[in-house]
């Protein structure tokens, strides 16, 4: 069934009011988070945050508009897709399309040469929406990215460990990060004969190869790129070929590419990185993948993509599943093209959260998660017994305790309140009532269902220890 | 000085580039937090939640956009300051102004008659900046809002008391919440003989008392608005009366409002919020005062605004300080102008979380905010050890410890590595080099200041117990 607020590609759900003529949705490929989407958010962005600051990161935040020239020219055939705000007077702004041109916009007005930054914060782009493989118009990025001048492959490892750390602690199940470098490829590009205005092309069709046939991809670089058709094939039998370190020896022994110097850059820096991947035990998560080529025109140098291993991509023609979940790379020129000459290499992984998010949603019984944090209901007998009501609460809100009441002066019986309890999940009832008052006690109940058929399932206490026999209760209950 | 990243109101800063010419800035009204400022921001954004959890309320999210006619016809002559995205195909969209209005709309398509919910998340103004004073044309709003069908004053209640935990919470300094009754206000009016057509724009000059002096409020309510000169004394009677309970007494023996229908039905709600408000301690902080009116139209019954005491809001004519630090009220029919015929009533309170950043920004020692998490830094002697220190760092990422090494294959000395730690106030650091390795240990040394001058300052501890020593360690330091 169609999840309410969600609306999805093509589809113009319109739920006409019938007395004003309010169209009541959210524009088209955005959509509400509700409290139980929220508690499984919060919950992704918990773990992500904690794996960020294990890594020493600092956060910071930028506008979610920039000043239109900033976004320009940044994002090749993409700019379409970026949306702009109206001219009401005053200067031209566009909602950012990531956060790694406002990060380098960051860096080069604030003339800052080293940063170890994460930001977790929403983006924008007019693309068509696939709202159920979490592909929307608003959606959040978690970028991690390290800023700075350093030794070769150091920090590039880094954000590789980083990456493994976020998907092993979001539990998404067994995954693998495909590997390459633009330098290899630029190499393997050069070595079979593209000619160099035709590179960046046909690096785009190749990177439709996680998405179609080899035959496919072919034919798009002969028919509609106009590549020879024996250069097609010399590039088919290297996108072919994955492996780990000992890939590295075979290409280093490749007579077409030892012979080229930006594949022998790249080899050597991809000998060191999956050797720094083995010191950070990632490395059995990693395939050197020569058809991973990534489609942003920024990359310079190692670039990378994680996919979920049991989700199919592709079935029956149709694209399936969430694709891939974290991607990143080097981009080493980005900086520059705001700070003028002064080049700040940078490295990055970026978490596709929307697609963590579908994946472990999916997953999830929604009925069971707990979306507020209530540990304690007040309930009134009777009359209701409002203002001792809301002076227990007092009490517990000063200590700390997160605590509720029904908002009735008299509510209608005990079983309405206990109703709350249950479906709320709120695990300790204190009950209120005209012989407790009279006797300076009041009623402690467990609520939670295992619970409740235990032997101290109620207890009266005094009024007056009452916040620290809940205390108590509270930590029995952990 | 002036903060880097801070585009103030009227200057036009530009850094241009000396190569292409980009405009270095964020857009008017906007800034960058940097990790000092996300630092407080946090922990601003980490009370206030605490506080609204411990009362139960569930968090939703809505798109940065809405559709422009939901926002159409709910701001009143503010709606000029509404954010418009260009029309690039499609729907028509605006950027949000506040968080009440999509919350109306959410709680209207998704039929939802009753919630208590918190929304923290950006909002957009095209108003004329302040930034000094936290008003920006970006800002964050920290909303807190009960809706449904409860008994009278009871949401009201606590809401005020969520504010009041907040603000004591925050410790912004000793604070007075104004509260008043639209009610009471229309009543007013009405006795006083103000035209019904004229009491808005009559209640929008009384709004401007927290700013300006009375005589120059009547001015603008007799020269501008055209209202008698005798009507205008007469509101000038009322709006300087302010107290608690016994200001609902003498209301109430008002011979001029005891006879009118608006004004009894406020002076019995805010007899009854009082005595309420009484029961959760928050009554101390509470002025019952004529002259608060707010100036949105949504609200329908009780408002409220809390001020810091010890910051004056005009100085020498000119308006200074922070001014109100949270507000708000109730509104029973914003929901209904969604809903058609079904009337959800509302109450709620917005925190100023900008003006609060800016109060505690100003307080705090910059220099000594922690903006990292980092607790060891892995330092290489001599060679400098490089996949030694990698090593360490996996197996203390392992086991959750947040540490950082120095990305360099040979660091350029022992104090180079030593300063990061007193830049980055970590505590600890681990200290390998050729000697330790060969004899299977590791030394660990604390780096804060006050314990390098302890005895225990440095110990070695075998290589194979490095994780267990360190948690130790950092246990000790906590």
């Amino acid at each position: 069934p169609k999840k309410k607020g969600e609306n999805a590609e093509g589809t113009e759900e319109k739920a006409k009011d019938d007395v004003k003529s309010f169209t009541l949705k959210t524009p088209k490929g955005t959509k509400d988070y509700d409290e139980k989407d929220m508690a499984i958010r919060e919950q992704i962005f918990s773990t992500i945050t904690s794996i960020f600051k294990r890594h020493g990161a600092i956060t910071i935040d930028t506008p979610v508009f920039e000043l239109k020239e900033i976004l320009a020219g940044k994002y090749g055939e993409d700019s379409k897709l970026i949306y702009d705000l109206e001219d009401q007077g005053g200067e031209k702004c566009s909602l950012r399309y990531d956060l790694t041109v406002p990060f380098a916009r960051y860096l080069a007005e604030n003339k800052i040469s080293n940063l170890k930054r994460y930001h977790i914060a929403k983006v924008y782009r007019r693309d068509q929406p696939a709202m159920n493989r979490g592909r929307m118009r608003e959606f959040y990025q978690c970028d991690f990215d390290i800023a700075g001048v350093y030794d070769p492959m150091v920090p590039d490892a880094e954000a590789l460990r980083v990456m493994a750390e976020i998907l092993k602690g979001l539990d998404v199940g067994e995954f693998t990060i495909k590997v390459n470098h633009r330098k290899i490829l630029d190499g393997m590009f050069e070595v079979c004969g593209v000619p160099s205005d035709k590179i960046r092309t046909i690096s785009s069709a190749v990177d439709k190869l996680d998405k179609m046939l080899w035959a496919d991809v072919k034919k798009e670089m002969v028919d509609e790129k106009g590549l020879a058709e024996e250069v097609a094939d010399r590039i088919g039998e290297y996108v072919k070929l994955k492996g780990s370190k000992e890939l590295c020896e075979k290409l280093a022994a490749d007579t077409g590419l030892s012979g080229n110097a930006n594949a022998t850059a790249g080899i050597a820096d991809m000998r060191l990185l999956l050797n720094y991947l083995e010191v950070f035990n990632v490395l059995p998560h990693i395939s050197f993948d020569l058809s991973l080529a990534r489609g942003l025109d920024y990359y310079t140098g190692v670039i990378y993509e994680a996919v979920i291993n049991d989700s199919p991509s592709v079935q029956n023609g149709e694209q399936v599943g969430v694709g891939s979940v974290a991607a990143g790379g080097r981009y080493d020129d980005l900086v520059g093209m705001f700070s003028g000459n002064k080049k700040i290499p940078c490295v990055g992984v970026s978490i596709g959260v929307e697609r963590v998010f579908a994946l472990l949603s999916s997953r999830r019984d929604r009925a069971s998660i707990k979306s507020n944090a209530t540990e304690v209901y007040v309930i009134g007998l009777g009359e209701g017994f409002l203002e001792e009501r809301m002076r227990i609460c007092s009490e517990l809100w000063d200590a700390g305790v997160k605590a509720e009441y029904m908002f009735k002066k008299k509510p209608r019986s005990l079983q309405v309140q206990f109703d709350v309890c249950d479906k709320e999940q709120i695990p300790l009832a204190i009950i209120v009532g005209g012989k407790e008052i009279e006797a300076g006690v009041v009623k402690i109940r467990k609520m939670v269902k295992e619970e409740a058929s235990s032997g101290d399932k109620e207890v009266t206490v005094p009024r007056t220890g009452l916040v620290e026999a809940v205390e108590q209760k509270l930590q029995e209950l952990r």
